[in-house]
């Protein structure tokens, strides 16, 4: 790890030095290569050249973009011409390790040189991009092979349809459009809506304006709209003043980690919640029900804002059985899970539920292209329902296809899961050592978390020493890394950390 | 125009000649040259090469994308490649005059010179797609020119904020959190949100998550995410089975056109509805209110999917009048009416309001870029409350700066002035002709629209003849061109718009 320190740092580099040969643990990490099979133009490491972070001219940047846009929720401005693979440079030209990606969305790196080729090379980047079209009035004539590049290539099992949308949120909102379309279809014995009820909704009155409701988990976060809002409860700053609609809530089971070696208490608890979670849809297709009529329910893999909140496969497949009983569309929402870094391209994947899996599955972020997947039986009746101006953008879904190749090309999830437990391993080792600042460290392939008493010093620690990590819930570190994040991005990572947590 | 006739409509073109010869109404059209200028490479018209559109080529593409993507809405299939300027070719390589544009989103026309050569001049589309950022956490040093260059110069008078997002659905939703915060804070006497409503609204409990709402017209259309559809009013296949929040409805003044023809019947209509809106708003506000608080007010300056319904600005200043008065914020939902097809880059300038228009701006489509602008007391008090993931794709910001580029370097909005009065003269002449088949045509710049009792069978004509027509409400054609859209372009659409109304 290369660092140039500027004169104004002279002491606490001496102040380090002193404290290094202090030093009493180090962790027996493997070496390795940088992995120039996968980024050939990567960064040789960290190289921090302001004495801090933010630098000058992020502080600069930032006070002029805040004058029209705002951005006091920013971490730090960046330079994403000279940003490369896992390492990103920001407005001062220090090189940070990025585990967080721009909230969990860059898949490959930086400009990952695959894209780049594909960009300027695939002519239908320019056409598509120039001639953004109404998807849903207008189709390209090249969109059957896109879609054939793209969503085709990684359709969950048992789901045939492809919805494309904007956003998670968008993706959120639609699946649960889909959901009531469905539950009303079940109700009606397969028809349509009726004159009446097509009459009343035009001015949200009932029959055609249904009391129905998604249910969702405490600490979920689904998104940012209304509908999608109404179902998350990750954090307080996401949700007040905000109305909302009545939809129930379930708790979401709280286990104890490492899961297996719990297995008694988890499978207690978990069964506490599905019971809830089966009363709760009951009550709210009774008369006397104080919500809506549940439709939907909807699930992360992963709790991500909230906490990275894991549950075990038993949880789900319970839920599977519990929404197929009552008619209630499965919604999984793989918004932040999806796309590899959980080690499966699918999150659910890990529920071993094959063809049985979810009913709806909603995806954005690393894939690029956003949008949901959904079984036949959930195909809608009537055309027009389920549609917007642009339905998504498919440059995007153009790019999905180039991701794809590199993940297959280059394998990359079997290295994110080779490189999750080199990580699990030393932090869990960390976590042994650094109790308090640093505990239930749990993951899949790199999807990795942990908790720390002190987790705004850590962040804004790690940051100085040129290392970006996230945060969730209310004292969670996430790693986030891009899907070619190696055993030598991991060293560099658990070095910081490990001196990081020495020092907090 | 052109036409290649193939062998199967020889009949037809029989047919055509021999009712041609019976025909005694003839447009007294104003000849004019190709508009070179403004498009070098424009095909010189219609020119059709199957007897029938959808084509067999858009009916096989359709058939295999249906079993990926929904696709039974479009109305036929593109080819991008192809299309020029105007005129968007199928995938049978019918050449088409198009005045619906991807319902009214593409502002210049297909593969536009200008913004072809900053694709692939300027690296920053290519960094930009290919590094796509969370905008508020990382966001890009250069953004602040991106900003200049785009938002800032078309920043509506009084306004100081952009906020990026992803759709005109996204762009709503915002609009009503952002009045919600705004009327919470008025509410606290200026302070942020207290412990009890932080703790409360993470699961949707008073007095964190309270009673408000968003007051909306009907006939409106906001989008198609839950909060936007409940302010939605303009089709039941938009809504049905979908439910809604508590949010009242009032009537949009239903006007006489010509609208100065009629001004006092218009006038009273309008003070009926003005007189409905400030009571809603004044008993949302009381104990016995039967909704939740209104907090803002949400209005199109043209319902447009509704039926290109219009009202005078003589209504809108009085809404901005109530609103002010009743601490509601006034949203005005440009998404369709925005980027200057209307003869003004913003439809509210014709409001005569200055720099005390609307509170919130929406936009999308034409804009290609999405999101609102607001006025400097709509500042959110803490960072993080109005934001997403992404906040919309920065590569359109940098489109979106190129097509003011081109609006400005070609006097677009002065072409659409005019064509838009040539076009009005002359679609007059033909419903005075045709009553019944074409009504009440009203319009701004080209944002043009009629009542037709024939509505289905003409649209079907129309594109048979080889123009893309729009259609809204319930029996209204809209008219949604390109701001290139010029006299020789619209002497073509006239033309076909006479002899197709005469057979009707």
């Amino acid at each position: 790890m290369q660092k140039s320190i500027s004169k104004h740092s002279v002491k606490s580099v001496l102040a380090k030095i002193a404290s290094n040969q202090q030093r009493n643990f180090k962790l027996d990490l493997t070496e390795a290569k940088k992995p120039t099979h996968l980024l050939p133009d990567e960064y040789d490491g960290i190289k921090l050249v302001t004495p801090e972070r933010p630098g000058p001219k992020t502080k600069e940047l930032l006070e002029r973009m805040n004058k029209i846009q705002d951005m006091r929720a920013a971490h730090f401005v960046a330079n994403f011409e000279k940003s490369k693979g896992n390492f990103i440079v920001d407005a001062d030209d220090n090189i940070i390790l990025d585990t967080f990606t721009q909230i969990s969305s860059i898949p490959l790196g930086y400009n990952h040189p695959y894209l780049i080729e594909k960009f300027h090379k695939d002519p239908r980047y320019a056409t598509s991009f120039l001639n953004r079209p109404s998807l849903g009035i207008n189709p390209p004539h090249n969109y059957i092979d896109i879609l054939q590049e793209s969503f085709a290539r990684i359709m969950p099992k048992g789901m045939t349809d492809v919805v494309t949308l904007s956003s998670g949120a968008e993706a959120n909102e639609n699946a649960y459009k889909v959901a009531f379309c469905r539950y009303m279809q079940i109700k009606r014995g397969g028809k349509s809506a009726s004159k009446e009820e097509m009459d009343s909704c035009v001015l949200n009155q009932k029959p055609g304006t249904p009391n129905l409701s998604i249910l969702s988990f405490k600490n979920s976060f689904h998104g940012r709209t209304l509908g999608a809002l109404t179902a998350t409860h990750s954090k307080a700053i996401h949700k007040v003043d905000f109305p909302s609609f009545n939809w129930p809530v379930c708790d979401f089971p709280q286990l104890k980690y490492p899961l297996e070696q719990y297995e008694a208490e988890n499978k207690k608890e978990m069964d506490r919640v599905l019971e809830q979670v089966e009363k709760t849809i009951k009550l709210s297709h009774s008369p006397n029900s104080p919500w809506g009529e549940v439709a939907g329910l909807v699930v992360e893999p992963i709790q991500s804002e909230g906490g990275d909140k894991h549950a075990m496969p038993y949880f789900f497949k319970e839920l599977r059985r519990i929404t197929k009983e009552n008619n209630v569309a499965f919604i999984c929402d793989e918004v932040q899970t999806g796309g590899g870094a959980t080690g499966k391209f699918w999150a659910h994947e890990y529920w071993g539920l094959g063809e049985n899996g979810p009913d709806i599955v909603c995806f954005s972020k690393k894939l690029q292209a956003a949008g949901i997947f959904h079984r036949p039986e959930f195909k809608i009746d009537l055309p027009y329902r389920i549609f917007n101006t642009w339905l998504g953008d498919y440059t995007r879904a153009l790019q999905l296809g180039a991701i794809i190749d590199v993940i297959e090309r280059d394998r990359l999830l079997d290295l994110v899961n080779q490189t999750g437990a080199y990580m699990m391993k030393h932090m869990t080792e960390l976590s042994k050592r650094y109790p308090g600042k640093i505990d239930n460290v749990r993951g899949a392939g790199t999807f990795i978390a942990f908790e720390s008493n002190k987790q705004p010093e850590l962040m804004k620690q790690m940051l100085h020493r040129g290392v970006e990590v996230g945060s969730c819930g209310t004292n969670t570190i996430r790693l986030r890394p891009m899907l070619t994040f190696h055993q030598w991005h991991a060293n560099i990572f658990l070095q910081n950390l490990n001196e990081t947590l020495e020092k907090l």
